[in-house]
């Protein structure tokens, strides 16, 4: 299943997409959120929309796209996951999971506009696969558990201002992480059961010219492993979203300019759709 | 005024506490959170409390305190703000405020016992002076600015897993500072008209023997600069809590054992109340 949220900030509607029609379904939920992502409450789901009764929603295609998934309790991320990435940013592979926080009122739209943050000279982009929470996952005996505990997956773009993130952070990241609309999500949740994590095309773009082009295949830890990892040290709930990092070609490589307002960026990943956002100042 | 949340995890009753008083405000605010905590409502809260007009609440004094502001979107933490701390940590005092997050599903009340995480080695206590935002700030304009926007302060014991946040981290600490119930903060949330944030004691200690006895005083970066520096990088969110760091006595130091099941820790700030935890094992 196919899940988004459609209509303005804070007052989103949340939909199934079948083909190009969208089923209204807050007759069903009040919203995609923790409360509403369990394997048990989507497979309930899933039933209603077969079942045919559900109204599609009239003039969904003029609405703004939101994040598919309501403001999750905590945004974690993985740096440093893909082996190529750690080179082009002068690191080593990590030996483990590099876990950071953004604070989650980051979270917007995938095609919402963001802004560049003042002082910043270095924002920079990175198409992530991103993993949807749907049980709460804590002390999780082995990767193979982790996937019950995964509600779906997402495309996001982890912004980063990375003289914020390294030169005046004293080494810790989340100060360049947490600019707002620096996570925009979507425009998608595919449920677990639609998606092989594990073979994922991930793609970038800045002004319509190619950045990133990786496979989720190359993650140093894949999926199953980072979610495992992640609850032996902190509890997931339901409706969190978790980053599994970004792959090589971005700003920070020093291949490329860092954004500038007019700047467009696109991302796309395999069967979790495309995001577009024109970039403004602060 | 000083505020409360007193009851059973999830359903806790707000109260003004009066001298040993306890005046249940639920008829007029639904909980202590980012949409009742605004300089505005606070005032208005003030004159309805002082009108005399609200009941006591029954049994008060037999209920669980619970933390003095429902779940905040975002815990901030500010590391190394005080010199002392920064060289027990093997550390040179920062230049800039370093900012880190833990997971706002951390936090608990302030005598919740607290569960050592598995496969926990270095399980450390950490007093600090909490600020509860009361309206959203970004790009604030000067550090004067930020007191508009601090509804109040708070005890809180940053608890901080240091294998975890240090040695297994790859160098960003979140990991290290998520574990279920690793922030409890309160006993109570003290409006900001009641506190002078820059001449407070700060004091922990363990099965009774002392351990930091500081003053906020001590703070390289004052609450008003980290409230105006915090704002340059991300949006603080009314309800949101910042923690501005802790002074030296912990056990990082190497001068005092770890955590262990069956230890008490008691964490103490001037003005603002006592916290107990009695450590088990998860």
């Amino acid at each position: 299943m196919k899940l988004a949220r459609l209509g303005a900030q804070g007052s989103e509607i949340p939909v199934a997409v079948i083909g190009d029609r969208f089923i209204d379904l807050s007759s069903v939920v009040s919203d995609l959120d923790g409360s509403t992502l369990s394997p048990s409450r989507l497979a309930h789901l899933a039933e209603v929309v077969n079942s045919g009764g559900l109204p599609e929603l009239v003039g969904a295609e003029t609405l703004r796209i939101g994040a598919p998934v309501a403001r999750p309790s905590a945004l974690i991320c993985i740096g440093m996951n893909y082996a190529a990435h750690a080179a082009e940013s002068g690191s080593q592979p990590p030996e483990v999971p590099i876990v950071f926080l953004k604070t989650p009122n980051t979270v917007v739209g995938p095609n919402d506009p963001v802004d560049i943050p003042r002082q910043s000279r270095k924002t920079d982009w990175e198409v992530e696969l991103g993993v949807v929470i749907g049980t709460r996952a804590l002390y999780l005996d082995s990767p193979a558990a982790a996937r019950a505990h995964i509600a779906g997956f997402l495309a996001a773009n982890d912004l980063s201002e990375r003289e914020f993130q390294l030169e005046v952070s004293g080494g810790q990241w989340s100060k360049g992480k947490s600019a707002p609309g620096f996570s925009p999500l979507g425009p998608w949740l595919v449920t677990a059961d639609e998606i092989d994590s594990s073979d994922l095309r991930l793609r970038s773009w800045v002004n319509g010219e190619p950045r990133q082009d990786s496979n989720s295949a190359d993650l140093i830890f894949d999926v199953d492993y980072v979610i495992w990892h992640l609850s032996q040290f902190l509890a997931l709930e339901p409706g969190d979203v978790v980053l599994t990092g970004t792959p090589e070609g971005v700003a920070l490589s020093g291949r490329f300019p860092y954004l500038r307002a007019g700047d467009v960026v696109e991302i796309e990943i395999e069967g979790l759709g495309r995001q577009r956002q024109v970039f403004g100042q602060a």
